[in-house]
């Protein structure tokens, strides 16, 4: 397909990056950003000279790419203001955090009205909104596409297109097994980070040095956003916690004997599968 | 006090970084660098072309400063071998992330002897060893001082002046409130970036993004190293874990029952803590 012209809807931290990444990497692309708040309009235009900006969902009309930066509650009813202006051709895709949940109420609405594939891009930052956008988000970033049964190869190619001109790399997998594995890897660091923030208290804060910051920068991030988040993927969420209460009672349990070759072994066995990691 | 002859003993991640620090912040002094092992020389050699360096204590003679980089479990046997060669207005420090145990370990040695007060830079790395060392790393790092009723003011007043010159902000506590605050700002936060990767497991890491790699970086420092910290501030982080298990089954609670203003409230909470802190 082209990208002639692609229109990214509720631009907030990803949806900006995205649309500040597709100018670089689509510079002959219409953009077209789509905003609910008149208010938002200013600013956007500041960043986005060039582009077609306003709150008419009729502005998608004609777009090869529809990117909905929205979060996942609020997909439903801005799908349904879109519909009457895609066209079957039209790539619909997200920036969820979570997806089997978005699938559901997504890939229905737009069954042969558009191609839908999820996209959950794991980048981002504590800051969110349009002022934390930054072009090269996605440089290196994983990008999961997650296609199921209906999903055209096509659908996953073109996806796939667009989120590597942006500079990500892309994973593909079913929406159930990416709720599973961002559980892991994602909601439940986001969870422990907080948990540490609130039990390391305020008294020692002038002592943080980069340990404590970098452990709990993901903490300082939008708090309405991942409740809705967390609770959309509860029951991963609850199982990659239980498994992190059993691993948090073996080291406990190692500190409370002294057990410093037990404590060492379990030091030992993270050490060497975080340093397995790229450093970037 | 002058620090025209400044040693550094053991120079690894921090005592190396300090050497190099110290090289800039004062160029007139005479670096002195001991090191335990005669094949570290050449690369110590490399780095600090101007200075004296060997693996006789006897080197420490005529220092202003000495400053022990080795870890706690190696500091008396070190002490030991270079008290003949302290003067009494000599200034001895160390780096410990530990203070009390180092305290009752130390001090009585140099009573006499020399000037000595615990040092803790809050600085560091998932990296260890002389070859992560930099120049920079205690540029507006806090910097704690642990003086108890046997430390003079003038000890205090010097190893400000040291630790300032290298970039650092000073606080200042006693040893065992040292080993209270740094259990839960810097301790726990291991013990939990520990419990999170072997939780996460190595099955979603290609999918790891920012939040994961940042929330986890310290769990790849040194396991020995770390396994005796632990052990020795034991008392204080098992009281921080404990508090932490509290918390976390707070998160639990309002995740497993859908609760969405409890989550909401508890991720507020922690992200308006978290915000508090200076980005850098």
């Amino acid at each position: 397909m082209s990208f002639s012209r692609i229109a990214i809807l509720a631009p907030g931290l990803i949806g900006g990056s995205a649309a500040l990444a597709t100018s670089q990497a689509f510079p002959k692309a219409k953009l077209v950003i789509w905003t609910r708040r008149t208010e938002s309009i200013p600013a956007i235009r500041h960043l986005f000279p060039n582009a077609e900006i306003g709150t008419d969902p009729a502005l998608v009309r004609g777009s090869d790419l529809v990117l909905l930066g929205a979060p996942p509650s609020a997909l439903p009813s801005l799908v349904q203001s879109i519909l009457p202006h895609l066209s079957p051709t039209t790539l619909v895709t997200d920036v969820s955090s979570i997806k089997e949940s978005v699938e559901k109420s997504i890939a229905p609405l737009l069954q042969g009205k558009a191609h839908w594939i999820g996209s959950h891009p794991m980048a981002g930052s504590e800051e969110s909104g349009l002022t934390a956008a930054r072009a090269n988000l996605f440089q290196k970033a994983p990008v999961i596409l997650t296609p199921t049964s209906s999903t055209s190869p096509e659908t996953v190619r073109d996806a796939t297109t667009f989120w590597k001109a942006l500079g990500a790399r892309i994973l593909t997998m079913s929406p159930s097994e990416h709720d599973a594995q961002v559980a892991r890897i994602s909601h439940l660091p986001h969870c422990i980070a907080t948990t540490l923030v609130l039990a390391a208290g305020t008294s020692s804060l002038p002592l943080a040095g980069s340990g404590y910051r970098d452990t709990t920068r993901i903490a300082a991030g939008p708090s309405s956003l991942w409740s809705e988040i967390l609770l959309a993927n509860r029951t991963e969420i609850l199982a990659s916690l239980k498994t992190f209460g059993t691993s948090l009672a073996q080291l406990t349990s190692a500190i409370e004997k002294s057990d410093a070759t037990a404590l060492t072994n379990i030091l030992q066995e993270a050490a060497q599968i975080r340093r397995t990691l790229p450093s970037s």
